[in-house]
């Protein structure tokens, strides 16, 4: 009851959060300024850039979902992380319609990475800030383990990033491969975790 | 209590995503562009083509929350089933904005219908997903049966995104029909199935 | 638990409707064209406008609360009453705009009352599917009673709606005295409800 | 269990404004008007300007989460003074946009400053209201104590607000310092009040 109680407000203001997000990155998809194939096809990078930002946001909250189930403690510096990877969610609308109206360009390209890593970077201290709550031998903790996936990701982020000056596109494919790579969530987390509280 | 925290999460997400995309909705029917008959008059297809796609999102919230009260268990598959559902609740907004910009034109009628088919198409998987995570012979699995309804309107947003290219508002005509047919909530799942959970 | 289970969704919807619906509102103010006093004056009329409909949408909110916290069944009926009113509520960002862009004119102020009335309407309409889910003699239907502001509000709206036509400036009077009436949450249903289950 | 459903409703309606209001104020920062670098330093002051707001934002959630899991009982006045709370909340985005715009001028820097004193002064009559339906001996009556930090920021507004008339830069400097001092959660609801709730 009490874990209840702790976590499940923060979680309805994330997911409250990141419903409106998604929404608001569909909203900015402008309906076509004319009713024919090529007023369609004209908002078509936009579309693509909103699939690939839905599938990140969806990804967040998945794995932040199966995270906040095995947590038992929250303390304060748990609700600043995780307005932390808020802050860097609430930034991907602005992020995603600048790379739609410029889907060749160097800068919104590189902006985008820095968004993503700066979430992935949120993320990872959530993550630390969790287990630091719930202690080195909690459920979470042993759970999390070397947080492979987690690594590879802000690497992949600082690489597309990178790449994004000299070819834009390609970074659009790297930071499609993390969503990718992501889109299975945790098996370390998936199995419920409070059947087995104080297991080994 | 396992379940209730399990399927909580799902619905406020889920929740969350219908109730910003019905106010975006509503807020994408831009205020009059005068105060005479004629500048309401001018609004009038938008308000129209709002109350369906209201109808539409109101229909999928009932019959997600009552068939996720009849869910017992909840996987990893099931969650992307969900957010796959979203996606294309999310898309609602852009094709009513855009048919109530072009009522009588031919593409945005058949965009509108790929997008109810796709919600369609979504819902269907995500109750395939459901049974499969609760067991041929669960509650949810015996209470859907064999999902007349849920067949109809793949059928019907088929059948009226092809007349969409020939008659445009012949389609609306089949998509709000779609819409009075899900209007009673599915008798199948409404009595309160946690009352009898081993019920034959 | 039942209870709880049961109401929570449809409570959890329903703010998270009229949560983004004054969110809208007050984005829908436009940030003044300038750094002067005169542009801050220019907005005035749309702050007004905003705190009345801020004002109405927390006593829908308000007496929402109270209503469903004393409520013990809902069925089938109750949800789509509930999405009624959701509908109505929905329009008020669109019909607050026109208003706080014409504030003078008669259609505009009248059309604010004809989506007041349908308020009022679908909330009667929501009270009376309650009661007749919970049975005449529940604890919501003799709190309920002869629910003497419903039926004032309806007048007022009526009224209001009438008299727009005339001096749009007098109908705001009413609209607002309608919403200073109901500032008071009902008395009726205040004292927690559940304390006292079967008391007569 | 009465209080989970007395407070959790509120705490409901309350995440909901103050997600939507996060994400407006991330959308309102307009997506940069070309793909330049000094395209995207022209948004530079609606950037810095939205990481004051998100964070003041933020402080009002965790201080918000806090005082009310110290609450045990509401009534009515709560009710009412928490949406007071969040109405004037809901203009951050409108003062955050004026600023962003219009960061060196004297007018929207003062407006900034009255809406972060309403916030305050909103802020300490719920503190009161709170105490008041929970009684002076009430854990959360002695676990805010004097509310130093509450009397600060009504301070630090107030004269912020005036200076903004003769240095508006300034003024931003004394906000954000108020947002500084907030950072850290009261320490005197943090250690769960729950666990001790007889506690002398």
């Amino acid at each position: 009851m009490q874990r209840e109680s702790e976590t499940n407000r923060l979680e309805a203001f994330s997911d409250g959060v990141m419903a409106v997000v998604i929404t608001i990155m569909a909203f900015n998809v402008k309906s076509p300024a004319g009713a024919t194939l090529t007023d369609l096809h004209r908002v078509a990078p936009e579309l693509l850039v909103y699939v690939l930002s839905f599938a990140m946001i969806g990804i967040y909250w998945n794995n932040h979902h199966h995270l906040l189930r095995a947590t038992e403690r929250l303390d304060g510096a748990v609700m600043w992380a995780n307005l932390h990877l808020l802050f860097w969610l609430s930034l991907m609308p602005l992020v995603t319609a600048w790379i739609g109206r410029y889907p060749v360009h160097a800068l919104p390209a590189a902006c985008y990475g820095v968004v993503g890593l700066g979430c992935a970077i949120a993320y990872w201290v959530l993550v630390r800030r969790i287990i630091s709550a719930n202690g080195e031998n909690s459920v979470v903790a042993r759970a999390i383990g070397k947080d492979f996936k987690g690594n590879i990701s802000l690497v992949c982020y600082l690489v597309g990033t990178g790449i994004a000056f000299v070819a834009p596109l390609a970074s659009y494919g790297i930071y499609a491969s993390v969503a990718v790579m992501w889109f299975v969530p945790d098996r370390r987390l998936a199995p419920s975790p409070e059947a087995e509280p104080g297991a080994g």
